[in-house]
């Protein structure tokens, strides 16, 4: 009765094959952890034995293959490990499942004649993001280094020193930065992956409708695999900025303002689409197909749910379901403050405007999320909403043509949130957190974590956009990074990919050359009948 | 090494911050809770330990900020805390989905011509939910009160008086008819909070292509603030159906036949959409995107396995997988079902038919999908999906006009599912479980179960409409609730919210214009040539 | 204070209905798993005795209504069943959307005029299975019977002997093939059941826009009650392909490769589309929507973090993560390797390349996920990514007109993946797992394991293309199976289903007929037109 699928339960971990000797010459630092322990929120100091536990559980496992029975710690042990583990891999899956939100998002806000391309640099950029930073983006990260960057290795997780899911100062391995998390390394690998995805994902909205696919892929791949790592090794993987006291819990900065950044730069460099900006207006190119846009914005807000509550990385009931509250809360009031905006900014409930309304609520709520109260989570997510309807007429004015509003959800939303922890944060002595950043500006703290959180912000914003603007001015120069402005006008899925998205059905530039002998040919056809609807 | 994401697992519930006295005076309550547990399933006493302990540890939390080591006790309590929440979490997280179920069938089911409108108020509502009910629908459905309403506050959860996760009479709290699921109250606010939302979703799709969208807005923030946590507490916050022997296990009433109530009442104010009901004929007005209503019902089915499977809120994995089970079954009953009526009786299979057919199988299961065995699920699936098609017919014979079948679906097939319970409930003595409603009428036992439900769907149809015409009438009255003709026929997308869904397709009625001539505008063209086809 | 939720605690499963008495006296056979035990990987050994007093907690359960308070190793015995069952219901839900993906996909890849049929299709057809499987499907694949079929019963799981989640010798019941997962019995239908519709889903798309409705319906019916069940018992219900040494992790073979024989079948009864082979060339018929395909792409590779790590059916932490990263970095590198092989061979970046090349991936890893190293996961991927591009042109030439490529990626990738196990296993000694397939031949082991891939890849090929050959057979001589080429010009939407899916668009065709007159009818205006844009 051998059959396939039993064998499954007797999988292991090559990580363990570590010689045990290491585990336990490291005992005495369990003191250290000790010391940490009596730091922590008493309601969760009650898994700490079964956190503690799980270094004996594991390093025993290396040495014994015959094991006598496990006792009731080490079963609590292996209980907790697996709780964890199950959390951060749901979690993550939700981030991945922001891919098909972005897609679906830019792909409706862009216009058909570019809705493939738009589709393919969404698809393959969680590809290319899983081999650049499985090569090297990961290792640069979080493995152990200096505080510009990792140092100690760790490409393609090839034969990794690494002893989790021990924690603490029983963590024997090279991504130490990782160390609080009780959960495999692979398991940590793919939460990481999945957030580094998001923010090349996030470059591809602005660039949209002119810029060169290989290019875009290149992009994606230093973006990814370099850029991205870099900043993020300051932040999370225990770089100067987390030691200057910086505080990012979810990513506002180390994820959507850097893909803002990104795309910023990409948009700049570009330059606008053809007939975007005539004799000082700005002409509206709306997208063709509002409702996967808005499919787009309710599977990235569904997304979120495992983007910030997931960042706890550790099953903590409490934790997770206060920030799912926050996040939620945030991107409600986000939603609503930019409809109501829009009414009366704009005339109209331009549902566009209530799609980014609730990004930006959701962006700007996830760096605090976990440190804010839920009405200041309202409030937070209310201030994102009105200022992303006027981030989007700002970044015209500066013609700057983002098709669909990336730089005004991640850059601005983002910047805005990550000042929000010093604005916001309950502070370390009020219970809802123990350790992290000091009381924001407007609860009664003063202006010390508004100003780490400042220098964060346009430290990251500089190395971002100077990394952006090498890669960017590299691609110009040695490929061209636009599509000829015959392709442009034609649209990018037959220049770019040989098909279109939509055959079958009659599209209004097809229709003008068959009624009215169309002599405008594509151009003038194009650009002009698509603004006029 | 001070990393911003590290500290999140010392969050810490500002609840905890009550006096530890009051936890403690109470110890002698736990010996009701003993009597009680000599009631429960014998499979499930297993996890009792685990649940009283609950108590101890967070109450203990509360006095104590350096902390003995745990007992394993504490950490088997502190590990089913978890699990617990980990699934309400996700099982919330799916419900949440629903609103892209719903946003993409009922968009999917209107003309191209209101696509944007639907499309803004299935997003934004969930936003408004969100504000209403933390605002004061979760306060007046599950606070403690009279057998009418909750009364003991809790708006916007501020400082709010509640020990959860401990539970029965261990719990101190103001929201005692949630003291039986043993996770952070922050956990049961969000799992509520998807389910309100739920409700008023439904009301989108009977209003759609002529409401007013101010007139929505407002409409959903009474529903949910208001009526719908009225007659929720009635069942789930312990009011007096529950305390008559009521049951609806996941909301067959309390949600779907809420909502169907309110939709109804909005299309009956707002009366047909113009040309729908011509000569005594019903004008078939196909919706225009059948992909993403496909898309939307199989979200929706997706999303129900978190709405059923998820009302159990505790991590009881044979309850979990027999509801997943009966809502799968009668789910797939019902769509075979309706696809053969259709097919006998409309002479083809025709999708929409299918689609509602699946939807009135899962909203049939609904109320009893814990408590019936799994064949009588699929009897309760397929007269579900025999009704529906019926009852769409029934509704346009009333001149009732629901452009998506939104009542035939919520509300027919919520009360055939409230009924029955009454007619398959397995009993309390069958082995399925120990406490819950008397066996139904055709598995051997008598009518008062049967009683009990209709004295529920009667009682709660009677307040939901009544509150519903008030709030439908003071909207008409004050604001109007129907568009113009002109801009009825144009389209709502434009009228509303300035903008079109498809931008660069051609659309049959702007061919007419270009072709023809297309004197007529856009009154008899688009209601004209929309019908044709 | 009776509320109607509250009771769902106590539901209790039938199953347990046992005679106490049948679990005590085989104890004794609690020594052959102890002799198990030993040779299970170290780091799970720590969960065998929460395992091993699972049986006791349950059977104990069935005989005392009145229960002492539960010891410790029950509480973790219950926990872990609690845990393991959230896994597989998570992962069985994931796999579920997948139902979303292929409707979402094979739409797309369709012509607009036959979107309602491919939606009927792809969404009755998991109705459709439900049937199946629970009134027949399951009990054949999994009951206790000989080395070709269960022959123990189980249908409708009607009263079956089962005392699952007991495990191992432990096991008392009739699906001793399951008896290694720890859930319980209505757990593991559910999650058999949603890989068993997704066999029939992928037919769909190979007998698209010709196969008649009722003939489809009937099909999956027989393919999931007869044919899958046959050679699914032959490898995961304890069968004589599992005897003799055959590995298929989570079903390259079971699912994909037997969908994938069932779809060449049909493909080939049915004969290609008319005007598809013309004059010796292959004429394109490009999908009409390919927003909608892209998404369908981003929900399978959701989908497939339930179906692999899913596949566990246990909550093992290394395991799951471990599968997950094969699993994404396959999918990924079959992106890209397809993504380049489309470039270079067919000169563009074709999008339909890159969600197959994904697909293929995906399809590639899944026999072998849990027992390769991640580097070899990537060869594996890239290798299937560039064998279905050529995959597609193979079958073009053999005049098998496949619309959506379905036998390249599911029988092609599916035989690739079966192969792959005896190419890249690790090998029992590795330290990957300690029983499972024997080393690869590319990874220093020999031929043997190959060989027997080789032996489940033919028969399981031949069995399931003998029955498909029936039963296409059968229907094609009863009933008819292809639709009149009137109605296959007209699209079978309006034929088969009385309506169209984008009603109010204006299409190629109908715009052909009122700009010129259109004297070519149907047939010649719709397959000319379509294949010209």
């Amino acid at each position: 009765m051998t059959v396939g699928k039993k064998k499954s339960k007797q999988v292991r971990r090559d990580a363990l094959n570590l010689p045990a000797a290491k585990f336990f010459t490291k005992v005495n630092r369990l003191k250290k952890l000790q010391r940490a322990i009596a730091r922590l929120s008493p309601s969760w100091q009650a898994c700490i034995p079964i956190a503690a536990i799980i270094v004996l559980v594991w390093g025993y496992a290396a040495v014994a293959q015959t094991a006598p029975a496990p006792t009731t710690e080490e079963q609590l042990a292996s209980l907790k490990v697996g709780m964890d583990t199950m959390w951060v891999m749901v979690a993550a899956m939700l981030v991945f499942f922001m891919n098909a939100g972005f897609g679906m998002l830019e792909t409706g806000f862009c216009r058909q004649k570019n809705a493939v391309n738009v589709l393919s640099k969404n698809l393959i950029v969680f590809a290319l993001s899983t081999i650049a930073y499985w090569a090297i983006g990961f290792a640069l990260m979080f493995s152990n280094g200096n505080g510009f960057i990792g140092t100690s290795g760790g490409f393609f997780l090839w034969n990794v020193a690494d002893n989790s899911p021990a924690t603490g100062d029983a963590y024997q391995g090279i991504f130490s930065a990782l160390n609080w998390t009780g959960v495999p390394l692979n398991a940590k690998f793919f939460f990481q992956l999945v957030f580094a995805g998001t923010a090349a994902t996030i470059v591809s909205g602005a660039v949209a409708e002119r810029v060169k696919f290989i290019d875009f892929l290149i992009f994606s791949l230093l973006l990814v695999g370099i850029a991205y790592p870099i900043t993020g090794h300051w932040i999370w993987g225990g770089g100067w900025l987390a030691k200057a006291g910086f505080y990012d819990f979810a990513g506002s900065t180390v994820i959507h303002s850097v893909g803002g950044w990104a795309a910023l730069m990409g948009a700049a460099f570009l330059g606008p689409r053809i007939g975007k900006y005539r004799d000082g207006d700005t002409v509206a190119m709306p997208g063709h197909n509002m409702s996967i846009a808005t499919l787009g914005c309710l599977i990235l807000w569904l997304g979120w749910f495992g983007f910030n509550p997931g960042s706890t990385m550790a099953l903590d009931p409490n934790a997770i379901a206060h920030i799912a509250l926050t996040t939620n809360t945030a991107g409600a009031f986000g939603g609503v403050a930019a409809t109501i905006t829009a009414w009366l900014y704009l005339g109209k409930p331009d549902l566009s405007m209530i799609i980014n309304g609730i990004l930006a609520g959701l962006v700007g709520v996830t760096a605090s999320c976990a440190w804010i109260n839920i009405p200041n989570s309202a409030i937070i997510g209310t201030i994102a909403g009105i200022l992303v309807v006027f981030a989007v007429t700002f970044f015209d004015n500066l013609k700057i043509d983002d098709p669909v509003g990336a730089t005004s959800v991640h850059l601005v939303c983002g910047i805005w949130g990550t000042l929000a922890v010093g604005l916001f944060a309950d502070g370390p002595t009020t219970g809802l957190y123990t350790t992290g950043p000091a009381a924001g500006l407007l609860v009664g703290g003063g202006f010390g974590q508004l100003g780490a959180q400042l220098v964060g912000i346009i430290s990251v914003g500089g190395m971002t956009v100077l990394l952006s603007t090498i890669f960017w001015a590299a691609l110009k120069a040695l490929l061209g990074i636009r599509v000829s402005a015959v392709e442009e006008a034609e649209g990018l899925d037959i220049g770019e990919h040989g098909m279109e998205a939509y055959t079958g059905f009659v599209k209004e530039t097809s229709l003008d050359n068959r009624i009215e002998g169309g002599y405008g040919g594509y151009a003038g056809g194009s650009g002009g009948r698509t603004t006029k609807l």
